[in-house]
């Protein structure tokens, strides 16, 4: 028997109507044959609502007590979606990140997932329920609630299609699938058909913030096909799938703009070995995702090094270096939280040249600055003041004609 | 080194400055020199706010649903409070009831304790930490979440306090102990400075709705000293313990009245063996807790069966008795929901001769009638209208001079 795993976001659940509209979902899913998975995240603002509970009480409240309070919040979800659901007339049964066996390191706030058990939820479906289970969380090996990052209910649902096999992993939101660039910006924007787990996983790195990233690596690394689509309408939305030959002819498949960014600029780091290994280090112990990264102009005995973190983090970064400084002695750290990134992304540019030319004289044709330039292998990303950064999103989408449907339907 | 357990209820918890109050007594607590364990509540109304989503999503939610959801209510509580210890630079960890090893039965949402592995909170108290138990709430042996029935919080801790031995359980409420009357209705009652477990059995039982009546038992049966107080200041409340030679001189402790009753009438049930046992059988599958039961004024033949449950158990009674109906053919069933108990309790009673005969002619000479009565070795309780419910308590209160205190200090 086939299975699907549907997941819900927070907005596509936060009331009781939506709820219903997404247990009426899961249940035609079912009634076609299929074996059903749920996933669901917290209702809504609730988990926006718990950390102000969590700051009334606490300046500073451990990263321990932070994932029992959020936890509570997909707790709450699985079990009006499985009442929903038995309010259809059909079986469910909700489960928590410990009952599927869903175990994570001890991290707490930021886990990552070690394993699934999936015999747990193969017996209740073979009882032909609909299974429901919280996104989000998991517990360690002793039993402890944790949490697997905000927006990780995407990781939840594409590890356990990839675990019990599913045809396919619809992520249900409130935007009807992945577009060109981001729509609220770029009113010329277009849906994007067909796309490629590293081009999605560029464009969600980049700020297109339809899905959490650590997700698709889930879904490229186990070939889960993850379709984005709207929980509101039947339209298809966006299939995220391995590479296929036709996707090389599209040379850029997207823009995107990244902000809420923190830019951190060392200078006069002495220029010995190790001295990156040991920045990095400290950042990492503090469990900072650092977002670029670039090393450059150094002159004679010492270095430049720039790096960008998102603002969540720019506290936290800050008191990492100048912890560090102490034992390394940096000449200076000098922070901008003025910048953006954008960046266009395609599996198309490996094979074509003159994409980073296009971009660049599209950019100063609009009179805007670049700060930085990073690329990689399918995506070129610019650092420009931020206050220009839905312009420079447009100015780009407009270069690469990206509001045209290709011929071949990508 | 001595432990004491301190549960705190809703009200108690219901905002952050409430939180912190309480957080600042466990804190006091454990500079003392003490080993803390805290249980704790649902916030405020928010095991109400849950139940009311639940009947937002389905007109009869799975009770297994039901107790996934209503768990999550002390899971928040026990994470905001263990946040509040650590804002006061002490170490704190919450446990929810699976985590302290809580197996109840299987039945969801009046399930019973089966056992607690003391050892997970001793691991914990041991490293000096104040551990934080989230009441209510339990496992069952295959790890489902199950919850106790409303109020069972008390009985959560007053476990608790049995398997670890602590030297009292203290039961933090808005109330600040156990009054010889509802003060609300009667502005005369009086504080019980001391009173047996079996008196305040019977007390809560006939509605003085301090403590939830299966903690007490529990604490009769392991001789855990509960210490009822309230959570806003620091006058000692009432403690309640083993009974002492000297309360036997007080006749009566306190009145009580409970309202919220529906009795039902059997009439015409056959006078056959195994009738009472086929009526509450029904109504025990069904979960239904009764309250009084009397049988009497049989005609040949055939016998009138009289009993009392909650209002909130009057649907599913109703249910129960017509399916059985089907079965056995009573005559009739007579349904009155407008009906009050009013009774008075007190140990010294067993030895004192005219108590029934004081509390009869005190209603009658206020000119309310009794509709049933009945008795246990330590209680006198009498049916009555409703409407005069206030009345007949006031008037019970006045009878046995309860507002004077006791010579020994009772």
């Amino acid at each position: 028997m086939s299975l699907i795993v549907q997941k819900f976001g927070g907005t596509s659940v936060a009331d009781a109507e939506r709820i219903a509209r997404c247990a009426g979902r899961a249940v035609r899913a079912k009634e076609s044959g299929k074996q059903v998975v749920v996933v669901v995240s917290a209702r809504g603002h609730r988990t926006d609502e718990l950390i102000d509970l969590a700051k009334s009480v606490c300046d500073n409240p451990p990263p321990r007590e932070m994932s029992m309070l959020l936890a509570t919040g997909e707790q709450e979800s699985i079990a009006l979606m499985a009442m929903a659901i038995h309010q259809l007339g059909h079986e469910a049964v909700s489960q928590t990140g410990g009952q599927i066996g869903l175990v994570t390191e001890s991290v707490f706030t930021k886990a990552k997932i070690k394993s699934i058990d999936a015999s747990r939820v193969r017996k209740e479906l073979d009882k032909g329920r609909i299974v429901i289970v919280a996104g989000f969380q998991g517990v360690t090996e002793t039993g402890e609630i944790t949490t697997l990052g905000r927006g990780a209910s995407d990781t939840t649902a594409v590890a356990l299609a990839s675990v019990l096999g599913a045809e396919v992993c619809e992520i249900y939101t409130d935007v009807d699938g992945v577009y060109t660039a981001d729509p609220r910006v770029v009113p010329k924007a277009r849906k994007i058909r067909q796309i490629s787990y590293t081009e999605m996983l560029e464009m969600a790195s980049l700020g297109a913030g339809v899905m959490h990233n650590r997700s698709i690596m889930f879904g490229m690394k186990y070939k889960v096909p993850i379709h984005v689509r709207s929980s509101f309408t039947d339209t298809p939305g966006t299939m995220i799938t391995e590479e296929q030959a036709m996707m090389e002819n599209i040379v850029v498949t997207g823009a995107t703009v990244a902000k809420h960014l923190a830019r951190f600029i060392l200078l006069g780091v002495p220029h010995r070995p190790g001295m990156a290994a040991k920045v990095f280090e400290a950042l990492t112990r503090k469990n900072i995702i650092v977002d670029d990264i670039v090393q450059s102009a150094f002159q004679p005995g010492n270095a430049q090094m720039t790096f960008t973190v998102s603002k969540d983090d720019r506290n936290a970064t800050q008191v990492a270096l100048d912890e560090l400084n102490a034992e390394i002695g940096f000449e200076k750290i000098i922070v901008d939280e003025s910048i953006a990134k954008v960046s266009v992304v395609g599996v198309g540019m490996r094979s074509h040249s003159g994409v980073a030319e296009r971009m660049f004289r599209a950019l100063s044709s609009a009179g805007i600055n670049i700060e930085m330039i990073t690329t990689s292998e399918i995506k070129i990303s610019t650092l420009i003041a931020e206050a220009e950064a839905d312009k420079a999103l447009r100015v780009v989408h407009e270069a690469f004609e990206l509001d045209k449907e290709p011929a071949n339907g990508h």
